[in-house]
């Protein structure tokens, strides 16, 4: 059961939208303005911040953490310094606020014209990792947005003194330093789940474990994937020398990634040339191969369990299944798929064409690897997450998942009724953008 | 709570899905024919879909039911003959499916594209009205997506008959015909709500309870709003005659409409101009006025309660209240609106952009008619559902509700690893859409 947000959690989540509707009106070079002075007073605050950050560092250290979560706890000089570098990135990111996207006129004098508008209030999840606390408090103040911040509890020193350092940064800005707050007990983590109406998306940064609760809790908005069970299917027609390449690229270039794959499906006309030398490849890159029967008589040395299919390993494991065509490798990538990412290797037009239009995922990838599925390499400047959910806005998101729109429309005392009796008409003329 | 769905649903909805990546693979022309191939079996199924209705209209009249749902659910020749004519117009609504929203080479020989495609399956919720049946399934189609359809009990004949006539049609056609699927008792009902992973978007079509009713019982998401409470504000710039015109529609045009006003805000600077003259035109027109003490004083001779500021009457009546500004009829909206749509009518631009910027609802207008917010009166050709969520699809939402899009990335063996050991540098070079 989730507890209901606390009376101060609910006033303070009102303040915050109070200021979203000021910052929803502040204009391009406004917003511009105060993102560069929160990397300002992140610099001037810098000595402030990495003391914090040592000192949850011996908290952690005394508290025995993981060395993996220790690790991206960890803010040094150089690391701090690259994140507000990161910062005064985002300031330069083109404005995704005020664009027209449709724009007619309904009958003379009575113009609809559609825009993009800031969502309003953010809910941001963390778990460690305080350089995510400045990149999305950029992106959200960039994009006319305030946001609620919720770091790790292991962070909470570090994330205190770089909310101090921004809230510094906004009070020379137009914006008001109240448009970024911090919460920092688990109780007021999950009275942010309860806040529909005062925040408008979530953001989880952290374990799929985490994501997945977060969004069996909330009705709020939440952007971001639980599972990134990617795939990669290697046709009867595909060049195996380029396979064998994009298939330890998707594996093994950063196996803990969500866009990593998971499951290689093997078409089985070809399994006999690509196996072995796939299972040697994968053997000197130091992955643990788990392969169905056919995988198995063909030199997979594991055997693959029906778990293996819907496991997302994060590590150096792949599972390997020889399907008896495209059409099977297609069921196995619908029922078992996250719809993140999946690629075919085929030299055939007609067959890429076919799994490119069958596979629902948000990414669909012909001869190359899943690996290039994030907001950076497809040229958005940003990433603010990543979806599998189907509506809009999925894959890759960039600071465009942080806007939505809002219809307008100036008349000069137009009624509906004029037009319900036909004594006027609507044109519906396109005007330019 | 929502039990399970049965094995038998569970068994329908996967056909359904099979059905929808088929479906997805179709093209314009392809979908366009089972549209129309879908119209001429209602046509010649037209005999049996009255005589079904007629079953339907008896059954009514022995259960005594209301004569406002008799009346909705009433299907006679030419109201048939209608709905067939408007199945004809949604195979000439224009392609939403294959736009290309963003070309852009990554590298020579990588490109990436971002392309509109259907969501998939939907789950369409009615109350009673069997014309409705024939035009969601026909936009669903066209859009390249299956349904699963679910009307009203009172109407279950007059669904069976039109149901069976599409999937005649649908025979006649490239779509499998049990893309579109009939549910026929409320445990499949709620069932659907269930069906996350199989259904990607559910349309209810119904009062405001049976809405929020599945907004809070799913986690699929909803194309739908529970509420319209919107607001005319009439600012002291305003043109008094105008603003009367335009208060007067905006109630009375169609007042069950969920785009008409509930509640008029009036400038205090106006208010002794403006309200007696509003009083005597609301009252010609037959409508309750209910006010606050302000408003009474000049007039109104009703008393609102705390409750008709978040009440949506859907009939006659308009609850009336005098604030001391802008700012105050922005806080009024802001605390009490639904954003669905809001107007100001005021002479003076500034005041104008204020309000246009502040408000947060999917329509702002300016000197109009909120009866406006339509997907017909916009210009897109059929209207899917209005959604008052803050993140897209929202306002009036048409065809292009019914799809997403998907990044399709083909390269030639390109990998990530090229481009992290710097190898190979992105290009990010937009290619014309």
């Amino acid at each position: 059961m989730i507890p209901d947000p606390s009376p101060d959690l609910l006033a303070r989540a009102a303040q915050v939208r109070r200021c979203a509707m000021a910052l929803g009106q502040l204009d391009d070079g406004q917003r511009r303005q105060a993102v560069l002075a929160m990397a300002e007073a992140l610099e001037q605050g810098s000595e402030a911040i990495l003391a914090a950050n040592q000192a949850d560092l011996e908290a952690a250290a005394a508290e025995e953490l993981a060395p993996a979560l220790v690790a991206r706890l960890k803010l040094d000089g150089p690391k701090l310094a690259g994140a507000i570098a990161g910062v005064r990135q985002v300031a330069e990111l083109a404005d995704p606020v005020g664009r027209r996207q449709l724009h007619t006129e309904l009958d003379a004098g009575l113009v609809l014209e559609r825009l993009t508008v800031p969502l309003g209030v953010l809910g941001v999840i963390f778990e460690a990792r305080p350089d995510a606390v400045m990149q999305i408090a950029s992106l959200a103040i960039r994009s006319g947005n305030c946001a609620l911040l919720k770091g790790g509890r292991e962070a909470s020193r570090s994330c205190e003194a770089i909310h101090a350092a921004l809230r510094c940064g906004l009070a020379a800005s137009a914006v008001h330093p109240d448009a970024l707050e911090l919460l920092t007990s688990r109780e007021e983590s999950l009275g942010l789940l309860k806040l529909d109406g005062l925040v408008d998306l979530i953001i989880p940064r952290g374990s799929n474990a985490m994501v997945r609760f977060i969004q069996d809790n909330t009705r709020i908005p939440v952007l971001g994937h639980a599972d990134g069970i990617c795939h990669l299917f290697v046709d009867r027609a595909a060049d195996l020398e380029l396979a064998l390449k994009v298939a330890l690229d998707s594996k093994t270039q950063y196996p803990a990634a969500c866009n990593a794959i998971e499951t290689l499906l093997v078409d089985a006309s070809i399994a006999a040339d690509f196996l072995p030398r796939a299972v040697l490849a994968f053997g000197a890159a130091g992955v643990e191969l788990r392969g169905d029967a056919a995988a198995m008589a063909l030199g997979v040395s594991h055997a693959a369990s029906e778990d293996d299919w819907s496991t997302e390993y994060s590590d150096l494991i792949l599972s390997v299944k020889v399907v008896a065509d495209l059409d099977a490798a297609l069921e196995h990538i619908a029922r078992y798929g996250s719809r993140h990412t999946d690629a075919i290797c085929t030299g055939v037009a007609a067959t890429a064409d076919r799994f490119l239009a069958a596979v629902n995922s948000a990414g669909v990838y012909l001869n190359c690897s899943t690996r290039f599925a994030d907001g950076f390499r497809y040229g958005f400047g940003a990433e603010v997450g990543i979806s599998t959910q189907t509506m809009p806005p999925r894959g890759p998101v960039g600071l465009e998942g942080l806007v939505t729109y809002r219809y307008r429309l100036r008349g000069e005392g137009h009624v509906a009724a004029d037009y319900a009796s036909g004594v006027r008409q609507f044109s519906h003329r396109p005007l330019p953008l």
